[in-house]
């Protein structure tokens, strides 16, 4: 097992990976006061790994209330919410007892944000089963609802108390959604550090196949990167936003072809190598560097472009509705070199155009 | 105009307290940045004071959307904060938008989780318009939403940028609610400081009245003195709770009358007496003290006992159903002398008894 703290002050709180850790109670009686948790987790989760978490709590004389919710984006809206509320409530919950969340991004989410607002906040634990989840939402205490007008629209910046990553759940996880979470790790290489990205280059193969070690070192070594961002800037203001890498494509990705269609690491896998090219042609990097960024997300089974359907029109269309919800403030990242994001405010539209059909370009060439 | 500060590091704010300040644009231009800002208010206060506000703000360069939710406590529901959330997205207010709070506690309490959950969190301003969310929601962050299954059951402590506390709009409130505000003016002084205790004492008659004097000092003294076990103990894990001296037993009376029909600072005014009663039972205080806690109450206006309806047994029945909810963490705040109050785990159900029984014979060899 491997442990590291995201530095937060007074939220400061660990992080253990490892494989088969889910159950091992003694890292859930160092955090936890005896007595009760709530277990939020979903109807795919739940008969994996509900029964070996109660019984690694009960291990650590923590009794559990176990609520079970519905699988999949559209649960993370307030109707299931309300109906975690009414589970705390009806087995009286207080202020004093934890809510752990046990699943992906969604599960993570709405609990988190239950924790962050029932009574006013409660303690929270973190148990992320998707690969997603660990590298990604494991760091940060970003939680978040959907409203009908718009995803994550409400939320709260909300720190666990602890999060338990155990890799070896990730042998249940779809390959496809695996692949997903890889771009997320591979992002963390290209944007924060350029040893981890020829780690992941090196490795990559062992990642995409599942092996546990490869993978336990991905996800340490993403959440360490993330973290050390994240404590420079908790309330995105600022330096959080190089995080972004890939993501201005990606939102317009996702937006226009309708959310749950693309999985969003699939579309921040097309978004980086968008990002790359336009940072080549901002003069930043050269077309070797464009290579290696397209290379090493082909090799991890992500796609290095956008949909064919999705015309140029329609991604600059997207994009300048962003940028007027943030009042101007749509920002791109772009790598400075392999393993150093940085901020640019407009690179201009001719390049953005130019970067969006290049990718797209290089894509239809090597099919 | 009085100024004070609310110490709590990175989140430390101003509040400003007088006569006719609502609408001086300078305190908002001090504060917020040119542009937008989002005024939740009631459709009590709109007809009064919005008008002034959008004036106000107008002068500072700041445009306003405006959103007016129905008046009463049955607002403070997930279906009204709904209502802002599509307001605020319909405007395409972004994370830089402040939310500012016109009217009571109600609003204040509502708007404030709006702001707090609204993309992660807004800026937030408060310009309360009674007398009780100026002497008591003002201070200490606190926000909520009522569940179907509990009052303030869902909330976040969020810290406003500003507090803009106009003493002239206490001319519009009915008396009833002036005299339930009061309460926690005299609350403040037997928990926190005997001084201020005997300042209300000289100056009840004014305070009732609506001298405006008379009442922004009692506002500005009563936030200094709130303000100050807040900055001590934010997030309310121990001493901020001799906030809450007379609130055990006026739980049991909004509870057991029902929630509405006894305002919460009427039911709190008889909660204070059997307080005191029970302090002196307890050997704390004498019953010359006793005596000064029940006279300042009755010349408030407010009532020295609880409704004639309420037997003694039911209050022992909601005040057990409160520590088992609390997994037996109730605790009475008992006065150890005018002016400060102390935590008391289990003054035992004898004196408890005996407290309640008092109150209302006192009250009844009145009448």
């Amino acid at each position: 097992m491997q442990s590291l703290r995201v530095e937060l002050g007074e939220r400061a709180y660990p992080i253990h990976v490892g494989a088969g850790i889910l159950d091992d109670s003694s890292l859930y009686a160092a955090e936890l006061v005896a007595g009760r948790a709530a277990i939020v987790t979903n109807t795919v989760v739940a008969p994996l790994y509900l029964e070996r978490m109660r019984r690694a709590l009960a291990a650590a004389k923590i009794d559990v209330v176990e609520i079970v919710i519905a699988d999949g984006e559209q649960a993370k809206d307030w109707r299931t919410l309300d109906g975690v509320f009414d589970a705390l409530v009806a087995a009286r919950c207080d202020r004093q007892t934890p809510i752990i969340a046990l699943g992906g991004g969604v599960v993570g989410d709405l609990a988190g944000f239950a924790a962050a607002v029932y009574q006013r906040g409660v303690p929270f634990v973190q148990v992320p089963t998707t690969l997603l989840a660990q590298v990604d939402s494991s760091v940060g205490g970003k939680t978040a609802l959907n409203h009908t007008r718009g995803k994550n629209m409400i939320g709260a910046f909300y720190q666990p108390l602890l999060v338990v990553s155990d890799v070896a759940t990730l042998a249940t996880l779809p390959p496809r959604e695996l692949r997903a979470g890889l771009a997320e790790v591979i992002k963390h290489g290209f944007a924060l550090d350029g040893a981890f990205a020829e780690w992941i280059e090196a490795n990559i193969e062992r990642l995409v196949g599942g092996d546990a070690d490869a993978l336990a070192h991905a996800v340490r070594r993403s959440c360490e990167l993330k973290a050390a961002v994240v404590a420079e800037d908790e309330r995105e203001s600022g330096r959080r936003a190089v995080l972004n890498f890939g993501h201005t494509f990606a939102h317009a990705i996702e937006t226009g072809m309708g959310y749950g269609k693309w999985l969003h690491g699939e579309a921040v896998a097309a978004g980086m190598v968008m990002a790359a090219e336009l940072s080549a042609r901002a003069g930043l990097i050269d077309e070797r560097d464009v290579q290696r960024v397209r290379e090493l997300i082909s090799r991890a089974g992500l796609p290095v472009a956008g949909p064919a359907e999705l015309r140029l029109e329609r991604y600059l269309e997207l994009m300048a509705v962003d940028k007027k919800v943030a009042h101007g403030q749509v920002r791109f990242v772009l790598l400075d070199h392999i393993g150093g994001a940085v901020l640019c405010a407009d690179p201009g539209q001719r390049l953005v155009r130019e970067a969006i059909t290049a990718a797209a370009a290089a894509a239809a060439a090597t099919h």
